[in-house]
């Protein structure tokens, strides 16, 4: 059985029953969007995670890797696990799941990983239920898997995961998820293999800021949302900006600063530290600037000589995808 | 001639020639609106301020006052003077201009009486000389006036009394005004008469504020934003929040939290202290609900026993208004 399913290529309606066996898709995700801290992120349609899930008649979950990351299938250490034994719960005592995950997005590069394989997680059993969760329910089964990966309770991987687009979190206590239309911009996001765990990015950070940079930052967050719903690119540009959190993390990825300023001159919008790094995120318009953006990014990268790779990639507007049964 | 201005009904095209004579009207406009502290504003329909110009032979401004303020007539100590002066010297040397001016929003009552004196004086001057200036220069000069009432120079009531509207001042340095399609509210204000300096309600604000107070902040901002942009009226009520300046604002407002809980159990979607106070304001969707609205206020400074004026008009769309030559 495990064999099976180490080759989702073999799934078939008549060996499985269509109804119990489905894959999906879990996009990485940008939080923060540059001035939007903690309250703001945005899904990409590369890289994604793949998951493959099947209703067992036994509780719990048991979870396979089909990929090299060796990540823990204990459910309670993992937070894809964490996360469908949070939305179990509230199902009831019977139901069990089966998820077999291979992930494609490398855990650790600040583009949404564990965001991926809770939000991916619950989305797939949800299915499986008849979709009986709305997606506010959703995001609070996947915030338990990233309690389990930083330590704290946070919506701005998990929310654009599941929504899908630009997604603001107003608050999370109670838990208040604004999805912003956003217009059709391109992604390109490098990823210098560093590593930067987010509680050191999280712990540099000061705890008090000085009030007139907290007016700039949100005269910039309020610029940026007009900007997304007012089709305005040049607003976007303007507003990514951010006098607070930027100054203190760029510090830990090595040449952001020169990664910025050749991206802008190579006709990039703006953008900044995805989540809490390293990898760097800038939206463009087209791809084609999408594109010189990456080679700036190369350039940059390759003058270090620090192994990277990059995405160039377009926001993506439905969440995670449920496939068909195959 | 003095004289003659005193009567503004006697303005005449065929005595002063119709092209040289205008009256406008200024608006009353609401800095802040709770949570956008020193980057958001909007226009109300009432109450506005009149003014009567016209070019003079001789260089410089005359004022003249209409009301019963006792303002300074020397234009460099009145605020309407200070904008006009900063006005004219990006004009030439040899234009001059009288002003004469009945304020009806009452100095001090926080819903922006300096600014639409000085942006009514510049929109005014401007008309004369055939709207040579843009409106981010209008503002620029206007704000000479408010740095002569407040000390600093801020847009936050100057912006929208010229755009109307609902108006983003993202940046100030450089001038950085994005108005905002709001959809139509009624508005509900109370001005009790007691006096509330900007000077010490700017003193009292701590000059350091907690990250997470102002990520609470920038998150409400953005849902106030997309709430006004989405027409979402639900949204704007819960973005209407404020953690930071009205727990310390509001201490010099008697019965303020009594007048905001009996607003909203009246049925406001939310509101607060109008600019630096005492003005209080409340949003509602409907005429009728901003006059229950008003019915709480009048119950708790009644029970106060305070002087207090009410208003219940609507968001003006439109801003300084110039008025046909009569």
């Amino acid at each position: 059985m495990k064999q099976f399913f180490h080759n989702p290529f073999l799934y078939s309606p008549l060996s499985l029953g269509a109804g119990n066996t489905i894959t999906i898709h879990a996009p990485a995700t940008v939080a923060n969007m540059v001035c939007g801290f903690d309250v703001l992120g945005f899904a990409v349609n590369e890289p994604y995670d793949e998951m493959h899930f099947r209703l067992r008649d036994e509780p719990g979950v048991k979870i396979i890797n089909l990929d090299e990351y060796n990540l823990p299938t204990d459910p309670e250490k993992n937070v894809a696990g964490a996360a469908l034994l949070a939305m179990l719960e509230e199902v009831d005592e019977k139901t069990g799941v089966e998820v077999s995950i291979c992930k494609k997005i490398k855990p650790g590069s600040g583009v949404g990983s564990s965001a991926a394989s809770s939000a991916g997680a619950v989305v797939g059993l949800n299915h499986l239920l008849n979709n009986r969760f709305i997606k506010e329910d959703l995001v609070r089964f996947a915030m338990s898997g990233e309690k389990l990966a930083s330590g704290v309770k946070h919506a701005d991987n998990i929310a654009p995961c599941i929504y899908g687009g630009v997604t603001l979190i107003r608050s999370i206590f109670p838990l208040d998820i604004i999805p912003l239309a956003a217009p059709s911009l391109y992604v390109t996001i490098v990823h210098p293999q560093i590593e930067v765990r987010t509680s050191d990015a999280r712990g540099i950070l000061k705890q008090q800021v000085q009030l007139k940079d907290a007016i700039r930052q949100w005269g910039n967050i309020a610029g940026l949302v007009a900007g997304l719903l007012q089709n305005d690119h040049a607003l976007i540009g303007r507003s990514l900006e951010d006098v607070l959190i930027e100054p203190v993390r760029s510090i830990l990825i090595p040449g952001f600063d020169t990664i910025k300023q050749l991206s802008k001159e190579a006709g990039a919008l703006g953008g900044g530290i995805s989540g809490s790094g390293p990898s760097v995120f800038m939206l463009s318009k087209d791809e084609n600037t999408a594109k010189q953006v990456e080679a700036a990014m190369h350039t940059v990268y390759n003058q270090l000589s620090l192994e990277h790779h990059t995405y160039v990639t377009t926001i993506n507007q439905e969440g995670v995808r449920v496939l068909s049964p195959e």
